[in-house]
């Protein structure tokens, strides 16, 4: 019977009176530790409590407490009177195994099994890491959040929390908060003549859900989807992540080029569009464009993802109904966010499924992630049916015209000759062009060293880019910041153009 | 020319001088449905502003507002003072349409092509449905909701929304905001005995997030998974809507049957296991279980998911560290919810990832939908970091024993002889047995009639289960509501035996 090596008590030693975890923990940890990394072997007797007690310092209960856990987790055993010892059970892989502690270089090498698309997640550069937390001159995508109604959603959510009826708190409908489904309903049918019943409208973790829930339902690996090209790389990684193989098709002036994408594959399940205002480009796709190819779809038994991620905001023109609202034969899911209205961080948007997909849909949410949480969903009703959307929707189209005018005026001040901005109709960018022969890539790359966010338009592209241009967001943009965005543009391309 | 037919002027009276949808919104639906139907052929000229404002009885502007936004979606065409047109190019097929409008039941035949995981969805059977909206005796898996901290929450959230900072707001962590993995992280380091770091905890939308991820980093379509059975049925459904192939392992005293489960099938990716507390059963795994079923994972190189659903409500006894405390290798991802803890609404769970791997589940989330709703996680963090948490913990422990306790004396005094209970150590439902012979199906259905919820054990088997129980969730049931189902279900199965 080997007794405990004392040489082995001194690590049990380090007992830390001061630490927040009770000794009686830190004394079963160590004990724990050194049973798992073979320091104490099994069969070995255990000093009686009160010794040990004594030897550490601590109260006999502390040490008790501690055996009575190492007891009940297996790794002692005894009887009393007999003293107590380390099981002797213990499968030898485990105690061989040592300290060893697990880290990322030491699994890596590996070479461990992902699935075939855990690889290429694994491969792929995460969307969402370009924009994460990018905030100031100028990030696209980025609503006012300096103008953001705070004190109407403290209001709000603290009056839901205390007022809450019990059914709210318990598992929600996978397709979302009814109240909050009609509302969208009834806002999606007078403001964009999107033709639905709340039924179809099920609520999304914003739009990168609606595309990653379509992808599931609608595709398997292999299959063809049309993308605009250049186009928005959130949908491009969603549907990649799907397996499935994206074809760039060009834009014109009237949007997405049907002819063309028919001529490269027409072997197609899926189209991705942004017709209200492409992104990044702000091309609106023309009526008769909507209508080819919603002739086309139906022709080919392809299905319409209609992304309508910020109609809200158009400054000039009247904005197009959604090309939903002209769909006959139900092949487009439409997809809106409050991402743009009101702040990325709220992760709340809807889709609108064809009536004879919506349960489809659901159980594809249920699976997911069951629903999104319902207290957000029901602050957002009575932000919405309060009537502060509308209020808030109106108040940033102003701000967000104002504050591209000053982009603009500073451009010309700062950057005439450089850099070519057209006034934009609607939306929270520009696109600016620059000189021929300028790379994007290299400019983008200097404004950054100048502390300046400016995506190159190439980095939309899945084709070669026709021309060299940035996305400059200035909805997002403080008026001071536009000014010192752009001044710092000026320096960071100084010698841009030798 | 054809003038439009003055016949056709009828429907676009229609006009509703009541409705909140203003007048020219009205006339513009109501022409360009006309258009759309083909009841005013391309070509057609319209009558003169005019004309048309006097013969509808509204204003000229009204008219004019109806005419610019049909020009500006090109519905209409034409020059000023030559009157206007219905554009000549709309394609016919579109005209041709008719006024059909979308409905399931048209589309429903037409055998739409939804991808293969499309249609398996489809058929699938919500796994949150049945627990929908399911409040009261005896729902399992609903927390005791009458005792939510509404006050605390309502305070939190308030002061969140106030002093907001900026980044807050946009685009945040796909692995979720720093504070809370720092909290968790703790959390069950403390706790749980959990080794991690922050780095390795993802916040997810519930475990049910944390199962769909998994399956898509490490599953592919075919591949083989270990369940308990009886098991979670949240989590086949998870794994079935991946592709995989659930093989079903029995359990015995220590859990799950290593050695049957070898016997069955050895080529397996991934083991799903709730060691703590087994759902439904409530077996805890033993700790030579655990450490035989890391040696065969690690040996068979899979994975092991383990879902700590519930571990905080433990009534006796001790509760056994995490079993991914013990695993050297990598092998373990960890799930928990809030679900059970605070309530299924806040929709937020963690996951834990061995270090090799957080990159991959981070892309995953990314692209499944971003991140979680960044002020949930900002509040959620207060609650845990302010000592609210662990309050609420040590309150619904002692309160779910007293609720457990209440139930054990109903069933002895209301239904002995007829429904086998016996305490358990932990967790928030019973799993009572029926007398040999008696449907547990049929009793449920009894139960349902009565308006009780007592969920049949055979639902949770796929294989043939052993014996006949129901579940009896308690911890969302008020005392009297507790008694008030017992006697329910005596009334219920009156007649069940003999």
């Amino acid at each position: 019977m080997n007794k405990l090596p004392t040489a082995l008590t001194s690590p049990l030693l380090a007992l830390d009176q001061s630490s927040t975890t009770p000794l009686y923990r830190q004394l079963y940890d160590g004990l724990r530790q050194a049973i798992l990394d073979g320091r104490i072997v099994p069969g070995a007797r255990l000093p009686a409590t009160r010794a040990l007690a004594t030897e550490l310092g601590v109260s006999r209960n502390t040490v008790m407490s501690a055996f009575d856990q190492l007891f009940a987790e297996g790794y002692l055993e005894g009887r009393v009177g007999d003293g107590t010892y380390v099981t002797r059970t213990l499968p030898d892989t485990l105690l061989h195994a040592g300290a060893t502690t697990m880290s990322a270089v030491a699994l890596q090498g590996t070479g461990r099994r992902l699935s075939r698309r855990g690889a290429m997640l694994a491969a792929t550069p995460v969307s969402t890491s370009r924009e994460r937390g990018q905030v100031g001159a100028f990030a696209p995508g980025i609503p006012a959040i300096d103008a953001f109604p705070f004190e109407t959603m403290a209001t709000l959510a603290a009056r839901r929390w205390r007022n809450l009826s019990s059914e709210l708190l318990g598992y929600g409908d996978p397709a979302g908060y009814r109240p909050l489904r009609d509302a969208i309903a009834a806002y999606l049918g007078a403001a964009r003549g999107v033709r639905c019943s709340a039924e179809q409208v099920i609520i999304v973790g914003g739009s990168q859900q609606g595309l990653d829930l379509t992808a599931r339902v609608l595709l398997d690996s292999g299959n063809v989807v049309w993308m605009e090209d250049p186009g928005y790389l959130g949908a491009r990684g969603a549907l990649r992540a799907a397996g499935a193989e994206v074809i760039p098709v060009p834009l014109d002036a009237e949007g997405l080029d049907v002819v063309a994408g028919n001529a490269r594959n027409a072997a197609v399940r899926l189209v991705y569009i942004t017709p209200s205002h492409q992104y990044p480009t702000g091309v609106t796709m023309s009526l008769t464009r909507r209508l080819a190819l919603l002739e086309w779809a139906t022709h080919h038994d392809a299905w319409i993802i209609e992304d309508d991620y910020d109609s809200e905001y158009r400054y000039a023109g009247r904005p197009l109904a959604a090309l939903q609202g002209l769909d006959r034969t139900g092949r487009v899911i439409y997809l809106g966010t409050f991402s743009k209205v009101l702040c990325p961080a709220i992760r709340l948007g809807y889709l609108v499924a064809p009536p004879d997909l919506v349960d489809a849909f659901v159980a594809a949410r249920a699976l997911a992630d069951r629903h999104a949480p319902t207290i957000d969903q029901a602050v957002l009703t009575d932000f919405i049916v309060e009537g502060h959307f509308a209020r808030h929707i109106r108040r940033m189209r102003a701000l967000y015209a104002e504050r591209q005018a000053i982009l603009l005026e500073a451009i010309e001040r700062e950057l005439s000759g450089l850099l070519d901005a057209r006034p934009a109709e609607a939306g929270m960018h520009l696109l600016t062009w620059l000189p021929d022969g300028i790379n994007d890539q290299l400019a983008a790359q200097r404004a950054a060293e100048y502390g300046v966010i400016a995506p190159p338009l190439s980095a939309y592209n899945l084709a070669a880019p026709l021309r060299s241009g940035v996305l400059l967001g200035y909805a997002g943009v403080k008026p001071h910041a536009i000014e010192a965005g752009v001044k710092q543009l000026a320096a960071a391309w100084a010698k841009l153009c030798g």
